[in-house]
């Protein structure tokens, strides 16, 4: 396998999601894709004692499920690779403990699932590992009071605010047998214009991935017309509609019906969900369900899948800093 | 390059480390290894407007001051892998930012550098990256108040409590060249054997590195023997005493004399760091400076490096959670 271009890795071996689960919450399981989702939570407390303790029981059943679907168990798989928007991404390190595997601990905020999947393809394609789960959750209680304010003061959000989605997505990959390949990823750069609004996460995110993309097809030397679909996620509507100007400003080929944000697919606008999903579990989720069950059902045969992350902290904003954001990209195709 | 034994990854191609820099802080550098930092602080704060911003301006100079020793631009470097113990890495992220190479985001906690140097080996190994930047910091000022209190508040610490450094460690990792090579990196599992004291990282990380170094040897056929040293991130001398005592229990051979803690050796006892030195930054810098260059002096000839993270949050702790501990490895030879 050889590094090509300036950010892509194009695995010489690409690897094949084996098996892929989707959980999501109540709000979830009531938009737009509820017929997609592999399982809806009845109660987004899982019966635990904390949100964090549930987001992690969330992160813990999703790996699981994932496992069962392709007949293996938790010590036969080589690593966990994942993260989640938890402080010291406790959510997902605790459910790795329960699971045994060793475990590679990441952290690009809304884009961990997609970084996982870029990584774990490059080891599995480069022999380090046979089997790897890629995984990322989000839950809005754990989400909410830790960027932004407890539940019970019921603060008012702008408009332009996201919300964060309770959701989790799993895909296994493996060096061999069926499933959709890996055939290449994008990693991204840490890009900044300057915004400071921590309501604004798509104004934050869409520069990183218009970074990315454009990054993506100068080294594969590919267009939006070698995708079926070019996938975002979590940039809502606004950012979506922000990317869009981005292209088209750059010249960059980007037709309005072939660029799907998960985040701006989740809800229904009506679920008063203002700007749209966003949170590690919202491009993880939403790929694992609605995306890679179209390619396997022979509606798409190639998909670019992007996943962009806000790296602010409270702590940060509250210093006045601008927010940074950063995008990975996978490309999907076919088996 | 193919993977051997459940953690290890063997690398074919081993990568060079072409070029390391170490920055320490004022207490840090007053300590027993003040002669082998590349540079000192004199101002903790590095004339910025807050901690976080110091520790983000601290990996940034280092990793500028490691390219500046190679010879190489930030433009020419691939990637950049690394994180920090603050809240969403925002310290190395807004460095990435300024540095403006791909960056992967890791966290691993005080496990963050030799987590880093792994997957950076492994990507150079199999042709995705031709070089790297591996890097870990932590600050005593951002991390105090994040995860313990307010230093205003001047609370009392108790012995078992370890003292965060402030210092930061980078590695420039090449896929050809002179210098110390990265032979294997070994992946960890998050162990858990129920400590609950957030003043008790040793304890709470001293499994998970006989874990990880219980799985080296079973993977490499190695024993402490094939090595000049054995170096652990963080543990302090308490933790390191604990490592000691899981080590005979199990019949692992580890001769006194060979281990060196990161920790234990950072800081005089007078200094008044009560267990030792941790943080992301305290084995990154200390390899960094004292243990790279001994390799390259022709001190020693093969060492094995560990680094060790607990994977606690503030939340999980005041949920009474327990502290779960990661450790990962990496096999340090002379070119």
């Amino acid at each position: 396998m050889s590094r090509m271009g300036r950010q892509t890795f194009i695995y010489d071996n690409p690897p094949v999601i084996a098996a892929h689960r989707s959980v999501a919450g109540r709000k979830e399981g009531e938009g737009p894709l509820a017929d997609w989702f592999d399982a809806i939570l009845e109660d987004d407390l899982l019966g635990q004692k904390s949100w964090e303790l549930a987001e992690s029981e969330m992160v813990r059943r999703t790996a699981r499920d994932t496992l069962d679907a392709a007949g293996l168990s938790a010590g036969s798989v080589d690593a966990l690779l994942g993260g989640d928007l938890n402080n010291q991404i406790i959510a997902t390190s605790f459910a790795a403990k329960k699971l045994g595997m060793p475990f590679i601990g990441l952290y690009g905020a809304c884009s961990t699932f997609v970084e996982a999947l870029a990584l774990g393809a490059a080891l599995i394609s480069a022999g380090n590992l046979d089997s790897a789960l890629c995984c990322a959750s989000s839950h809005f209680c754990t989400a909410e009071r830790q960027f932004r304010f407890p539940l019970e003061l019921g603060t008012q959000r702008p408009p332009q605010a996201s919300w964060t989605a309770t959701a989790c997505g799993c895909a296994l990959l493996r060096s061999g047998g069926e499933g959709i390949r890996i055939t290449s990823g994008t990693l991204g750069r840490v890009i900044d214009l300057n915004i400071s609004d921590a309501n604004h996460m798509g104004a934050a995110m869409a520069p990183a991935v218009f970074d990315t993309l454009a990054a993506h097809m100068e080294d594969t030397r590919r267009t939006a017309d070698d995708y079926d679909l070019i996938v975002t996620g979590d940039l809502g509507w606004i950012g979506r509609d922000l990317l869009m100007e981005l292209c088209h400003g750059a010249g960059l080929t980007m037709p309005e019906d072939k660029l799907v944000d998960c985040g701006a697919s989740l809800y229904y606008r009506e679920q008063d969900a203002h700007a749209g999903g966003s949170g590690c579990g919202c491009v993880a989720s939403v790929s694992c369900a609605w995306i890679m069950k179209r390619i396997e059902n022979g509606e798409l045969n190639r998909v670019l899948l992007s996943g962009s992350g806000a790296m602010l902290s409270p702590t940060s904003s509250q210093q006045g800093q601008t927010i940074p954001g950063i995008a990975y990209a996978v490309a999907l195709e076919r088996g």
